[in-house]
């Protein structure tokens, strides 16, 4: 099983249980995900902005617009602290204090590289579409040169990570086990609806 | 309509049609999501992590053990930067370039202050127990006071935030709108699933 080395800024210090390092498990998480939060230190404060992440091999991708500050800050060599979530559920114990969330999350610190050769960068936007829906790079029309110039897209290599999962079960004490409270699970789950068609008035 | 202050790290420089600084508007995003992700200034670098939040008034609340590092940053004053993100749905256009997400986030900068008065902190985690279930705060055990001093409840003022919402169909250029392409929205929605009820074995 490839799994990454453990740094001291990934080495889970609570919840170690939780903790895994493999690629695999940390791929998953990354794929079934569609929103990352990026962070970066900026004008000496962390700002966290969301955008859709995608990923081929061992690499993170993100897009946006050059003008951005966080992406200014990225290309400006400031280390990402990139972190996905998927909510699975809220788990109520029969304590309060024991009552927790079952989820999975990834904690990726990478620096990020601009991608700048053109056919490097139509095939990894294309993999974004791809992503959201099969065929479509081969359908939507392709961004002309303006547009790709408006669109920054920023390489992480998957490297420096960390997985965080939570399953199943609330961990009440034994003593409390008897208390006469409902505990249990309320799953949680992001799901698509029925596609709404675009009909513009011409 | 009370607004908040615009200041030079909420303004919304791109995509400012979609800005808002409305306590109201600010405030139904952060009350329908369960997760944040909050960042801060950690050896400095940037470090990402999710949790729950919850709101009083204006004042947004988290928890967590007073072991976390990003937690001892925040009472070390560095300021947060809170984000919630409710992904509402992926918005297909004609052209590659337009694609996008309908989505409604909030960036929240604050300190944070350690709520220490303990029938405060009590009142306060109740308020969270209410959140994810009414009547919770009344059933559940309440912590002892081990429990309620190994968490750590920070008050963040929301006095510095703005929102940023996208909604309806893709903004194609009228050039595009005629092509041979399928455009619309796939809606997205986090949805929670039937209680399953924990049976420990005794």
């Amino acid at each position: 099983m490839d799994t990454l080395p453990i740094t001291p800024r990934t080495r889970l210090k609570r919840g170690h249980r939780k903790a895994n390092y493999e690629r695999e498990t940390i791929y998953q998480i990354l794929d079934e995900a569609l929103v990352c939060h990026v962070g970066a230190v900026v004008n000496d404060h962390a700002m966290v902005q969301p955008t859709l992440h995608w990923r081929i091999d061992d690499t993170l991708y993100i897009h946006g617009s050059a003008k951005n500050g966080l992406f200014k800050a990225l290309l400006n060599g400031q280390t990402a602290c990139i972190t996905i979530t998927i909510l699975d559920g809220l788990v109520f114990a029969r304590s309060a204090f024991e009552h927790t969330v079952n989820h999975r999350s990834v904690m990726l610190y990478a620096q990020g590289t601009l991608i700048e050769e053109e056919t490097e960068k139509r095939h990894i936007l294309d993999a974004l579409m791809e992503r959201v829906m099969e065929g479509r790079s081969q359908t939507a029309r392709p961004p002309n040169d303006t547009e790709l110039k408006a669109t920054s897209v920023l390489a992480f290599p998957i490297q420096e990570a960390s997985a965080k999962i939570r399953t199943g079960m609330p961990d009440d004490k034994k003593e409390d086990l008897n208390l006469p409270v409902w505990a249990g699970i309320i799953p949680y789950q992001l799901v698509s609806g029925e596609a709404i068609t675009d009909t513009p008035k011409r």
